[in-house]
């Protein structure tokens, strides 16, 4: 309970440009810190001891009950940005989560980012099938009721587009908010069949180290996966946040491939083929490699690199006066789990380590969380997580000199945000 | 990879009428089991060894993307039940989360359970206000962007309307669908500031051991909370699975009390006054209190019991003939994790441990599955959860023994489904 005299309880400052101990965020330090530390916030005002007045809305019944709800009228801004097709296609482009404006580890469905090569099919789920073929002994087809009568897991897991952050490649810092710029990236709680209780049925050869993923939209948007990644955690998911698949994330059933490059998540499934080797479909050879400075390309780089973003504050944020705030924002890492956080507020010269949300789980989104007390002048703010395989965040500088600047895939550098002393936040390359 | 010759692996049957064992959810059973147990489930087809047909829904391109998206509209039954209001009121009532269509852990928001005293106010988060005063040193009131500032926590936890599954009071077990009997259970990812961190602001009164949180809907719902349950664990929560609460879970912020009973989670929070006392609202007096056999009634019994409830099959979805299920369900306690599921398919005769899927997080949704062989004849499946600290599922004799059939809340017994030959699902009480 709170003390009627504080203790002098002051808040440790751990790097530098007022970076202050995570232990603000820990379960006994909201005690410790209540009881004096956090006074200085009083982003609360004084008021009566009175009760409030009666709003309006108090004054009469409000609205019933509904079948499916929907976010508030007075959150309608906080949409997908980027939603307009590319030229010359229909449903051809991608959709961006707006990081910024969200909090926690799970992306709502709604938001969830889009990546689509000839838009969201409609397909009647009781006319889909998906079929098991090629290098297998018996070649299996399976209705959507057929797949909902097997043993299923469910694991929250991040899925990330390889082509995620691609606009920090261009010569001059976009203007652009956190989401437009990183929100090819989104965390849900996927559930559905392990992918090797499928191949099992079918009686893959063994001999087969490949397999062909096909989706059931306009591009036939296809890609080979490893057998052994299929065979260790690949899911066939029908469910996303507890219901079914959403349409534009591959209703009624998709592949799922933890950490792995978003699109070899294939979405709208229809056809699983075991093959000897890789398929080099239109998907895997005209996109998705990454050139590098040498002018060679690397080919099935699949797992998605360790990685953080400071979602707030992020441009269009701005900050509201010196005082304390809370740098809020998302690590993962396709190797695993996330170890470690570090925030600097002082463009990269110092580092303290942020809290991070539990659980921490397995190519989730991980939330982290610091304090920082600015003192109304000049911050680079920075984040830089660091992966159970030991791997950490590259800066952009080093990215640059590794590969170049004309590769449109896996960038995971280091982001840097400036705050003016107006308090407005930019994205800058430093 | 799996086998050209399977070895003989078999399923071992660990209780009665063929429940087996909760290996093959397991990561290593699933290679285990694919490689040969589960072919007997063959719920595939044989098909032919050639791509298939081009649906129509590959020939032209699809959708584009969306700022917001939606389920798909094939799902358009999957819906919350029982919406409408009680008679002579507009808004008061209930509806129920349909358990039984979900999977995994986490209620997707649009179907969230709702209980409303007088309807979902429309509030303008702009001109909300939250007062904290009564024995405090410094009377405070917040606006929306200021509570925004203060340091967050993340939690995947339920929330349960204390009169949960009352329909299984009646005399007769009620022809109803699991969501429309255990429905008025949910489980999302909260985010907010913890509430002591603002008590401490306002400088609480060491003496105080109570406070009262108040609603802003029309009938200001009100209860008393005890000052150590806010120091704990008590969330202001603004975000819900991601993004800001929606209007029927209390937007634009409610106090979220950890494993206690629903409403004390008062949505539109408006105030938060610190007393000596309980204040007795009409909302705790009224309504929310136990009444037991002896005619005695019970007050402030806050947190929720241990609980399960199989939702796959259950009443409305029909077995398909004999063969491999999987049983699946929820369990969950206000003390904490679930330690243990265990499931009977011979009415309770014989038990078998079913599979917890992972994080098992405290007072949260945990999702079990348990392998089933039906072999066609009758059979009562039941689940029974245990928590960590030791409490188990009372079977409905026991609790109406205790507790009589006039009670209204805290209802956590045995859940039971009868399977016909038929394949037919039914509540019954055994």
């Amino acid at each position: 309970m709170p003390s009627s005299s504080p203790p002098n309880v002051s808040l440790e400052e751990v790097a530098g440009n007022g970076l202050l101990h995570r232990r603000i965020f820990l379960t006994q330090g909201v005690a410790l810190i209540g009881a004096g530390g956090l006074t200085m916030l009083s982003a609360g005002s004084a008021a009566g001891a009175d009760p409030p007045n009666i709003p309006p809305w108090m004054q009469a019944p409000g609205a019933g009950m509904s079948g499916y709800g929907s976010p508030a009228k007075h959150e309608d801004k906080v949409q997908r940005s980027g939603i307009g097709s590319q030229p010359g296609t229909t449903g051809s482009g991608a959709s961006r989560t707006p990081l910024e404006r969200l909090n926690g580890m799970i992306t709502p469905s709604g938001l969830h980012f889009e990546r689509h090569h000839s838009g969201v099919p409609d397909i009647d789920p009781s006319a889909h099938r998906l079929l098991i073929h090629g290098l297998v002994k018996r070649p299996l087809v399976f209705t959507i009721d057929a797949l909902l009568r097997y043993p299923m897991v469910s694991r929250i897991q991040f899925i990330e587009c390889s082509g995620n952050s691609r606009p920090n490649l261009s010569p001059a810092p976009p203007t652009a908010s956190c989401g437009a710029i990183h929100g090819l990236v989104s965390c849900s709680e996927w559930t559905g069949v392990p992918l090797a209780i499928l191949l099992a049925e079918a009686g893959a050869d063994p001999s087969a180290q490949w397999l062909l993923a096909e989706g059931a939209d306009a591009a036939a948007m296809s890609r080979s996966v490893p057998m052994a990644k299929a065979m260790d955690d690949a899911l066939v998911a029908l469910y996303q946040n507890g219901e079914r698949l959403r349409p534009e994330n591959g209703y009624p059933v998709r592949l799922f491939l933890p950490g792995y490059e978003g699109n070899m998540s294939v979405k709208w499934l229809r056809r699983i083929k075991v093959t000897a080797g890789p398929t080099m479909t239109k998907d895997e050879t005209s996109k998705y490699t990454d050139l590098l400075a040498s002018g060679k390309s690397l080919m099935f780089t699949y797992p998605m690199e360790v990685k953080s973003v400071i979602t707030v504050p992020s441009p269009g944020l701005a900050l509201k006066g010196p005082g304390l705030y809370e740098i809020s924002g998302l690590a993962w890492s396709g190797a695993g789990k996330i170890t470690k956080v570090e925030v600097s507020a002082d463009g990269g010269r110092t580092w303290g380590e942020a809290a991070l949300t539990e659980p921490v789980l397995s190519q989730a989104l991980t939330r982290f969380r610091m304090a920082w007390r600015w003192d109304g002048g000049p911050a680079v703010l920075k984040s830089r997580a660091t992966d159970e395989a030991g791997a950490i965040q590259p800066t952009r500088d080093k990215l640059v000199a590794d590969k170049g600047t004309q590769f449109l895939y896996h960038y995971n550098a280091i982001q840097a945000w400036s705050v003016a002393p107006s308090g407005e936040v930019k994205n800058v390359y430093t």
